[in-house]
């Protein structure tokens, strides 16, 4: 299952807001119509977010390759930044527009049409990298993955997360290509409802066994002894290890170290924001009012009513067990392993 | 706001389902119709189920109030056993069944008739004592709430789920009429939105600040420190103290703890199950797994995925701090607090 592919001189995304009732691809050419659809949650998961916006600069080349070079270069500075406004919390869309950055940087040189393929080729390894580092993090995670593991996620850290394949449900993929005979506790991850949406979706296609939930069951499923283990994916992680992931995610931490089960978080290194020192600079993205009092068209509250809506909370790193990484598996005390990858890379 | 009463030789139920959409009054007079009401959560709570059924065991002995001394008891007894299958965790229903029962053997040596008319003083002593209860939480529970306290609360213990005022509501309404500046953080509590669609009806329609949130987004208002105590409600209390409620229950009272937030269980005695050791003697409701897969007809999981729906959990007494009866707050050891309390009822 791949959420974001390149075909045919277009970028293709699968609405996600549809699944599991429809599955369509959707058609994209022009960056500006990129970002809304990173907006409005066409696409979403961080590392799918940031491989959308590399192709989203590429697009904005494509657009201005014909104008002078001065145009194209103040088009290529818009353009990013109406990407990186896009979603504020995902540290992997600035990396990837960054990266996208760079790239042109290296390329100015060259005429426009040269860049610009150039930009094509950059967008094309981050997709493709993308892939290996969801494997590599499936092979990590696996090892510590018992057999007959009860695993519980949150949200969708899948392959409608990714490139495909997934960070925290690729763990859980390489565990079940092991044949450790995994079964997964999906939370259904209100108010956008990933959980029962995209992971019970993609699991369920895949053949993994899988339990839908609601977000409040979680602690109550720890307690009768369901859960040996918890992993998630992460939107930004710190340089001292806390992570923001999809709200809910540090009542789970909570919940795990009451009951002494281990806690994961699955990410690529892309996902790390070395220049953040802790988890209280990330900023939180407050959502839409509607995402909680509505389904479709349905009104679940009174109407008027007060709503908190983050979309993000910080889980501090003394709550995590350990990170897994398409570098490898990081254990307390993660400043120094992070600030180790930050060197090496 | 009454979500049961009788009325000209009717019990008339809100059709809470409906709610906040619509405020429909249904009349009953069968007590198999009754009954149904209750499992179809027409009416919830369970204070108000216990007063409902009350009254189906008075709508049982008016109908066959006309036959032989032999066919009423033996109608009678198949009432009793009908509407005590109609939710299997909250004792106030089998309470409220015992009592009626209790009131039929007093009246035997009556007709039939005169029998019937002690069942319906009965049930109207039920409901009347279960609004004055209320009143007495309120007060009771008003003590343990400061000065513009931030209020978090799960599920509806409120007005609709009794035959008035609230329990966990009852507590929060003491404490707005005392001037005290209250706002309630309500978890919207999935799958069924006893949060959303009542406990935010109903403190929305007398003015009482009010705030909807997820379920899974209460860890992190506590982290943030928009929490200074929570209060719920109770379906079942066991001697040790021990609490069954709405799901998700029990995850607060652990994040309460973490966050050393006082976590207070506001409930009448009549939800005590004087004669059950601990809380792992109490049954857990497993409803139907369509409550989390559908809104209305709107689909939000693949079809045939496996579902967990219990409606309970069990919350442990050491994460209790207090709990508020009508008869006054109970502290730690609630073993001793309890057992005196059986023994005055």
């Amino acid at each position: 299952m791949h959420p974001v592919y390149y075909k045919e001189g277009t970028l293709k995304l699968i609405d996600q807001r549809l699944l599991p009732e429809e599955e369509i691809h959707l058609a994209y050419t022009d960056y500006r119509k990129i970002a809304e659809a990173i907006t409005d949650m066409v696409v979403r998961g961080a590392p799918a977010i940031g491989v959308t916006a590399a192709y989203g600069i590429y697009f904005a080349a494509e657009e201005f390759k014909n104008t002078s070079p001065d145009a194209f270069e103040q088009a290529m500075t818009e353009a990013a930044t109406v990407l990186a406004a896009a979603r504020p919390t995902a540290v992997n869309l600035f990396w990837a527009i960054e990266r996208m950055k760079k790239c042109l940087e290296k390329h100015r040189h060259l005429t426009n049409v040269a860049a610009t393929q150039a930009l094509k080729k950059e967008a094309d390894a981050i997709l493709r990298e993308d892939l290996e580092m969801c494997r590599a993090i499936g092979q990590h995670g696996n090892q510590l993955i018992p057999q007959n593991a009860q695993i519980l996620t949150h949200c969708n850290a899948g392959a409608l997360a990714t490139a495909g394949y997934g960070t925290a449900l690729g763990v859980v993929r390489a565990a079940h290509e092991a044949g450790k005979n995994v079964h997964v506790y999906a939370d259904e991850t209100r108010p956008f409802l990933q959980g029962s949406r995209l992971t019970a979706y993609e699991l369920h296609a895949d053949g993994i066994p899988v339990t839908l939930i609601t977000d409040n069951m979680a602690g109550w499923m720890m307690k009768q002894g369901k859960v040996d283990c918890v992993v998630v994916g992460a939107d930004r992680i710190a340089a001292n290890g806390d992570v923001a992931n999809k709200i809910g995610t540090f009542s789970l931490a909570v919940l795990a170290k009451y009951h002494e089960i281990p806690f994961y978080v699955a990410a690529p290194t892309s996902t790390i924001d070395f220049k953040l020192k802790t988890g209280d600079g990330i900023v939180i993205e407050e959502r839409s009012p509607r995402e909680v009092t509505h389904i479709g068209e349905i009104q679940l509250a009174p109407e008027g009513i007060n709503v908190r809506n983050p979309a993000f909370d910080v889980t501090d790193h003394p709550l995590i067990t350990a990170m897994i990484t398409e570098k490898g598996v990081l254990k307390p005390p993660y400043q120094q392993g992070i600030a180790k990858l930050g060197g090496n890379r």
